[in-house]
């Protein structure tokens, strides 16, 4: 097959790329940062045009008006791509940080040393700007990259890839060091994640399907990130001056995001308080409400207007609305709290509001997600709130790197040893 | 099917156990390895007797005299066993352990805090105190274990598995956190490494042939130990005191193990003086050489006696020899030596000599195994030598761990956020 050899050329020359990229200096990668920041800005009408024949493409094809946006580089978002990479720059070198060395008694030193994972293939679909943001984790990471975009957006990522290989030329590093791959066949994925000799780890970046295919069919290691269906549990114990505040951001400051809440659990000694307040703000944002039988009868005697309150079922604790919905249950405490959470989160984000320090403390260390928070917004579940600089997704998986991914979850530790001739007894 | 039936049933039970044994105090789990160790010296007779019937079994299926040894359960291996479990217990308790909590701008403070895997699913061979010794680390470190020993140890394995249920019940904890897999189907393998939702990682303990099977085929995360090519480089600046006496430990220490050294590699510059000197020491000691032409060269004019010289041929820098053997190839320098490491190793373990700064600097950056060490034997890379405690075994892929993997590699981290009201603007 002609493009089983395409594919496999292209992860020989990302392994060949990959060794060149681990021993790269930090200022030589830095440079091709900013090189190719000032080559997208440099270049900003031809992407424009790129863009815009893939916009017509799309168009004629019918895409949403979501997908269309998605798929749109303007001014605007070519400056902040560029940012972006001069962003990435400005961060800490993670690659050859040495840590934990210890004398052991037989006389050897033992520490560990931060290595690059080796090659990354990126999965994503519309949106051309994760093109230039994939490989500029990557290559600072020491990586080289195997990026495979949306087909809808191909015209757009060859445009920003002639950007990219410009920088690192520029700087001296492989070009081979990001490659995008210039096919709209989707064989193409079946190829890249099959590939264990040439790719390391795969991201996918996109809908349920996509990741499901990949997790499914690949032969390498994933770093995946499925549904964020987050939770806010309201203890007895909450400050009825938090409860709103932290509901109202997590739920309605933005509908569509991973790190949205979509099920409110309230303890039921609060409940009659707590539950007519918050309903009271949820219903001015028209979210419609999706109550257990006790919330609903708390809601339907509370004045709440044109609150749009529905009797929740089974499925609704499932579900990622990523739309103004919430799902509302009356808990007995934080025992049942908790297993509600660990049975029908999806293991993303979660948040327990409370004064109680015993039940703050049993909630950070019992519930099994990647992110748990205490008085503060499943909202600020991201990589540029914790302070990694930037993300190449959220993990929900546990192995390897869980929650927000950065420059550190594309990386791994290989161990050192200092010696001065010692043997083994 | 019953078998998959059965499969599925444990990994639920697994899945059950795995979320008890997250929150259980280390002092709970501490009780459950004394008392285990307890239970396997009291049943020490039971165990002997168990054993001396796969022994049977085994000499009747005429299996090789290696193999009878690596089955046999006598006193001494019974004692040490239990000593595993009480050095275990011993261990500082990962999980829970609060790190690199942060104030950021937001106000919330972000750490990261150490959890359990969640279910792991060991695959070995005939050892029977792997059975043990994989409980005890799973255990400690939280999780719950299923275990799939060799056919061959079945009997020895329920033995044992009884004493750990023992122990698991005296402590409180859940019976169900240890499960031996009480069959003989080949294809409960092939159904433990494809129940993702049960399943969080799979390490295989044996041959290439059952590590390359379940990497193939599995459907969850793989800690896989493929072979251990190590090497040694013998610089230009190696100080002569020490190149003997490492070469002599790596090599001849051990044949069978796999951070025995298999192949050296020598800089021209000092190739005349301290090959000749290594040689003598390898042929007292009955090594086989497999030279290239210009370390043959230097070898025959030597007077080295009966030593066995042999020309080496290119599958030679790619073998584990796990014999009297060694392969041996002069190199120009560092850069080649290098180049041939990350060329013909399988990652594990690889040794510079050397009284260069620069030298063993750039070796430790830029060779790419999971353990790279200046002037020491590379049979330190062992998780007892590092300081780990125990090992469940050397990795040889760079994703989540590499090298030796301890409790620490047993575990992840999840994201840990103590706020006091905060919301993302």
């Amino acid at each position: 097959m002609d493009l089983q050899q395409t594919m496999q050329d292209i992860g020989r020359r990302a392994r060949a790329a990959s060794r060149l990229m681990a021993t790269a200096s930090t200022a030589a990668k830095n440079d091709a940062l900013t090189a190719i920041a000032a080559e997208i800005r440099r270049q900003r009408d031809a992407l424009i045009a790129a863009n815009g024949k893939d916009l017509d493409a799309a168009r004629t094809a019918g895409l949403e008006a979501a997908m269309l946006e998605r798929l749109t580089l303007n001014e605007k978002g070519i400056e902040a791509m560029a940012t972006g990479l001069e962003q990435v720059a400005a961060l800490p070198d993670p690659v050859g940080e040495i840590t934990d060395v210890r004398r052991r008694p037989s006389g050897i030193q033992v520490g560990r040393m931060r290595v690059p994972l080796g090659v990354i293939g990126i999965i994503y679909e519309a949106r051309p700007n994760v093109t230039a943001e994939a490989a500029a984790l990557c290559l600072k990471a020491g990586n080289a990259a195997i990026l495979r975009g949306g087909s809808e957006a191909i015209r757009s990522n060859r445009a920003i890839a002639v950007c990219v290989h410009a920088g690192l030329k520029a700087a001296g590093l492989p070009e081979e060091a990001t490659q995008v791959i210039d096919t709209t066949d989707r064989a193409a994925v079946g190829a890249l994640i099959t590939m264990p000799q040439y790719v390391d780890v795969i991201v996918p970046r996109g809908g349920k399907g996509l990741i499901a295919r990949v997790s499914n069919e690949a032969k390498v290691p994933v770093i995946k990130h499925l549904d964020g269906n987050c939770h806010i549990y309201i203890d007895d114990d909450a400050d009825p001056a938090k409860i709103v505040s932290i509901v109202e951001n997590a739920k309605t400051q933005r509908y569509g995001t991973c790190n949205t809440a979509e099920t409110l659990l309230i303890a039921y000694r609060i409940a009659a308080t707590a539950l007519p307040a918050v309903a009271v703000m949820l219903a001015a944002k028209g979210v419609e409400m999706r109550c257990c039988e006790e919330s609903l009868a708390i809601l339907r005697g509370a004045a709440l207007g044109e609150a749009k309150l529905v009797a929740a079922r089974e499925e609704d604790w499932r579900e990622e609305f990523l739309a103004p919905i919430i799902a509302i249950k009356l808990v007995a405490g934080l025992d049942e709290a908790i297993a509600h959470i660990n049975t029908y989160s999806s293991a993303h984000t979660e948040a327990i509001v409370t004064e109680n320090y015993t039940r703050a403390m049993r909630f950070l260390r019992e519930v099994d997600s990647s992110s748990v928070m205490v008085n503060a917004s499943t909202r600020f579940a991201d990589g540029f709130e914790y302070g990694l600089g930037a993300e190449i997704g959220i993990s929900t998986d546990k192995f390897h790197a869980r929650g927000p991914v950065g420059l550190e979850g594309l990386t791994s530790q290989k161990w050192i040893v200092f010696g001065n001739g010692e043997v083994r007894r």
